[in-house]
């Protein structure tokens, strides 16, 4: 199976550079449903990365918008009581009108509402979960959760957590952390990849990780509708890599938040495909290949 | 009818920074029921303007702030259930109360609960409306609405559009796009002017086009209470003017949407009046001479 | 009665310098129930000042979070519907749970809902409250409250109710303004202490005050739960030194607020607690010595 696109680091950086380039070409619309603290960063992000932001949260519309959008993310951050009611209206508009959904688990597990509302959604189909350790283990059912949006636990300690979420949905679960863990299954088959990129001081600025989960979006949107799981998992990937990629640019610049920041949203926008895929570097875990 | 301050260049730039010197130095008190992704950006920019912000949503909350506020903007772009109660409160209190509150149709047409509202706040009397093509021509009934916040056709086809609704409310309307059209009726003739300012970064940044709506307001609240349609046409062209001057000011120094965000921002304040005058051109359209 | 750490500079000096190191070292976790503008810089500031941030504002769910929070702040300036109900629970749950939590009354006097709102949040004990001179007066009900966020009123204009205030809830009252008031009781005794920081440019970025009151959350987190009102005092002034310091040292590099408001953030983070500490100046009031 050296064919994959993970098998050899030229394969995957031709793979990442193919993903990036199709979210600019293609400007794909990404319908978020997220929390309120980092709305404006999400858009911001999506912006510089090619894509258009739109965030529709009244149940009525969110479902009427998930329908016509290329992408949608559901982010249970600070979610309200109508978003309790919008998000499970919105993912299964999308998912009845094929259009890929990303659900991104903050804080589940330590919090009630949340976590009843998550467990909902994984019954409609997102075609990729994104987390940080402790919110993977808690929304498969094997773990207590995080405080917040903090990653208490190391990615490998969700592995088994991210498999049984990918059988369990068919979607591409990425856990978020030093390196970061791609999981999905095709043909009857399990795959696990990792993702070296990034820097600490992505984690001192708010929304880096939540305005991801909307990238993920943007990049399964730029997908054709009938892509295949390593397909999906690429998309998923290359929107990780170009968070982190531009991460590591802005950290040679820039030393405190602030200006951190805006560093890292420039450098979304200025590395080019080939810049983002040369910065990261991929490795299919042993049972993988 | 050279008399008209949209006659000559001359004028026009001394009507634009008589205005931008009106907000500095009164410091408007500018209440938004806005959407949640700009409401940062929206009251930044106000401060960066001269102005004062302030969100208030609670129904109860908006109405009796609307009447205290020198202007209020309505942006329904997220509208929520409650804004939803809340704009039609806030409207109808600042018209009883002669405060000129301002309309800004986001993504109005595609979505079903916010095109019932806006049909419903059009009618208690904004003093402007501000929008792309896409959402003016929706407004008015003639066009099927954009995708969300995108102008996807150009303003003059939405000429007759905004003359209908400037017929209807009232209102001065402006239409954004590449450049910038503003259509008013006063003594039962029809004038319509076109702006040339900004540049194509501007659409990079989120809430440039919603602080603007926002800015509208705060240079509607900078003038009398008895101000005439042209007088309301002036300062809304120059709340238009402004943050073009800014948007082309920030172009020189930065290429990327994160310190373009920044520069721009700076612009807004570090411009002086004259400066916002002679970097934008006005020019009447040929029936409005 | 010389050895309390607001006799001298020096003490004064040690007492910040101390309480910034805390906060460093100790990363409390801040639960806040906030205004919906200020959302994104007040989680930016708490990481920037090295504590961690999380906004929960379902109602079920912000009473869960208080009780796990090393601190709270609630902050009434955006209220809804949802956080007029979630706000009391949290405030209740925090209080059982000896978890510290801050009042923050934005333009609270002038609206009817959430004047109502704070003074049924006053009866569940806040260890801080922080707001403008009109904010406290209208707070104390010796005043009608200010425009929105502005300080329309002297800080010494509001002594009296903010000792008022302190008597009644056993919280430091902090009033902002030219310099900053702190107001508590101890013992029977009642003590006042004025900080002298920060420039007019903050005044100028949306949420530099809001964030404070996070802040204050943090830096009363940071302490030990069975710490004493003078302790708790140093803490909450040091917050304030912390906000005014690195506006002082943003000012020097940034003269308009886009690029002054990154300066600012940067400055939270790269100052020193020694830095932060000799930038401010403290002076007990003459009847608190």
């Amino acid at each position: 199976m050296t064919s994959h696109w993970f098998s050899t680091p030229t394969n995957a950086r031709a793979a990442i550079a193919e993903r990036v380039n199709a979210v600019r070409t293609g400007t794909p619309l990404v319908h978020c449903l997220t929390n309120t603290v980092v709305q404006n960063v999400t858009a911001n992000v999506l912006l510089a990365a090619g894509a258009a932001p739109a965030m529709v949260d009244h149940p009525q519309e969110a479902s009427e918008f998930a329908q016509v959008a290329s992408g949608v993310l559901i982010n249970v951050g600070t979610m309200s009581r109508q978003q309790v009611e919008a998000m499970p209206a919105a993912a299964a508009a999308a998912r009845d009108a094929g259009v890929p959904w990303v659900l991104d688990p903050v804080a589940v597990g330590g919090l009630s509402v949340r976590t009843k509302l998550a467990a909902e959604l994984l019954e409609l189909k997102p075609q990729a979960i994104r987390g940080n350790a402790s919110e993977v283990q808690a929304l498969a059912g094997t773990g207590a959760g995080g405080r917040g949006v903090d990653a208490t636990d190391s990615v490998d300690s969700a592995r088994s957590a991210a498999l049984s979420l990918a059988e369990r949905t068919g979607a591409v679960v990425a856990v978020s952390g030093e390196r970061d863990l791609f999981v999905w299954t095709e043909g009857g088959s399990a795959y696990s990849v990792y993702l070296t990129s990034g820097t600490p001081m992505l984690t001192r600025v708010i929304g880096t990780g939540c305005s991801l989960g909307a990238l993920v979006a943007a990049y399964l949107g730029a997908l054709p509708k009938d892509a295949l799981a390593h397909e999906r998992a690429a998309a998923v990937l290359a929107a990780h890599a170009h968070v982190g990629a531009a991460g590591e640019e802005a950290a040679k610049s820039a030393k405190f938040p602030g200006s951190y920041a805006v560093a890292w949203m420039d450098a979304l926008d200025s590395l080019s495909a080939e810049q983002i895929a040369q910065t990261v570097s991929v490795e299919a875990a042993e049972d993988a290949q």
